[in-house]
């Protein structure tokens, strides 16, 4: 257990339009598993900056950033690492006596996920999906040497400009595209979406490829991760991000990293 | 006990330069017995304007005021209350909904205990001290038509201030004065303090009084508490101020009053 609450307890937060439980509830059961003197909650403002302004002049440790602050934090911040500024959005900010440091985790877990998995930079690569995610993603992918690319997504306006400006190539449905690695970043296959049962890929790309990755994490089995598993290829799951981002943000919070073990336990607790 | 804490509960914390750990239990036990979801704890800033600007931003209800900032709240509240404005210090800020509005509840707590103990205002006071505490408490009176009054402060340049604000007379020294109502706002007979052992009134006066109001809380008896209860005095102690004070704070915060036995408790608990 933590100990009691009291005067020199750490403070972390978090900043949403909608606050959801999860952070709270992850954060807080590893702070009671671990034994460690912090206490999170989630907030939501009106104000990003006086917000900001109150993390810094109250001493509140970490501050975990959603949407639509993600980009405001760019300017706010006092340090802002490369894995959020080749995106152009901040999840998490770390106060170190006064001195904001910014960076993105998602971007970070995916770069994990790419040398965890042992994928290979010389193969090919099929995005879908073009929102602050898909920017996330696939720069990481361009960023750890991927250079063969092709995004696929409906929007005529984000679809090109992300694609341009990672050098790869853009196509506005998927045809009878195909690669290597398959990567959804498309609400196709969450859990209460239109197109909940669907599949962002169709069987012969499933089929061409080796690894398929899934940046939807809830259900934690998509009907694509279903048909991957099914065809028998190399997966990575949507959870396996969220659980790997949230661990290096716990880290630089607390500079504690929790054992995955321990990390799926909180995630799974966070959801119930 | 209260709920898990979760998105929607409610932060209340404390601003002061050396922030103690007695409010942090004090509230926390409370909303632990009325199972409130709230939570409580104390911060230090080293920029009062960015913290209150966070108060605001981050919708936290209410923030206690210590010393240095009692004055600052003046400006950076958004309504003050007379009981904050006749002193010229707020310990108290209520956000509703990002309109802040402070109080003074030391001031209250005296107003309270001049009510309840029956007070009349045609009675003489004289008043120990001429710091922060001693405005507060010397207003309190004063505003409830104690017009006979006297203060007693070595400090040559605060001591007539207060006396002049008030219309009462300065005594650079006690010397063979003494009134019905004597009151002490100075460190004297404080634990810790130099003149711990000290009696701020000499025994003439004691022995002249008919009511002893000691604002001195640490002990629960201090020496004049001890020689008042000797003399068959009324008494009136610094415990009953801080429990009265803290209940009003506590009131205004969450809505709800705690019974005087339950305060009574939190304070035992939040000193222990």
């Amino acid at each position: 257990m933590r100990p009691e609450l009291n005067k020199d307890t750490t403070l972390c937060i978090s900043l949403a339009a909608r606050p959801s439980n999860i952070g709270t509830r992850f954060h807080n059961f590893l702070y009671d598993r671990l034994g460690l003197d912090f206490v999170y909650k989630a907030f939501t403002t009106t104000d990003i900056a006086a917000a900001i302004g109150g993390v810094r002049a109250l001493g509140i440790r970490g501050c975990s950033v959603s949407m639509p602050f993600k980009a405001d934090l760019l300017e706010l911040a006092d340090v802002v690492e490369p894995s959020a500024t080749v995106i152009g959005a901040v999840n998490t900010v770390v106060n170190d006596g006064g001195v904001l440091t910014a960076s993105n985790t998602d971007y970070l877990a995916v770069e994990q996920l790419i040398a965890s998995n042992g994928l290979d930079p010389s193969r090919s690569l099929l995005i879908a999906g073009s929102g602050g995610m898909a920017s996330a993603v696939a720069t990481a992918f361009r960023d750890n040497g991927f250079q063969d690319g092709t995004v696929v997504a409906r929007n005529a306006q984000s679809g090109p400009e992300l694609a341009e400006r990672l050098g790869y190539h853009w196509r506005h449905h998927l045809g009878g595209a195909c690669a290597s690695i398959l990567v959804n970043v498309t609400p196709i296959g969450m859990a209460g979406a239109p197109e909940a049962d669907d599949l962002p890929f169709g069987p012969e790309a499933i089929e061409a490829a080796d690894t398929i990755f899934d940046v939807v994490a809830m259900p934690a089995e998509t009907p694509l991760i279903r048909a991957a598993r099914a065809a028998g290829k190399q997966v990575i799951t949507g959870s396996e991000v969220i659980a790997l981002q949230a661990a290096e943000q716990f880290e630089r919070y607390t500079g504690v990293r929790p054992s995955p073990e321990l990390i799926a336990e909180a995630s799974a607790y966070s959801r119930a």
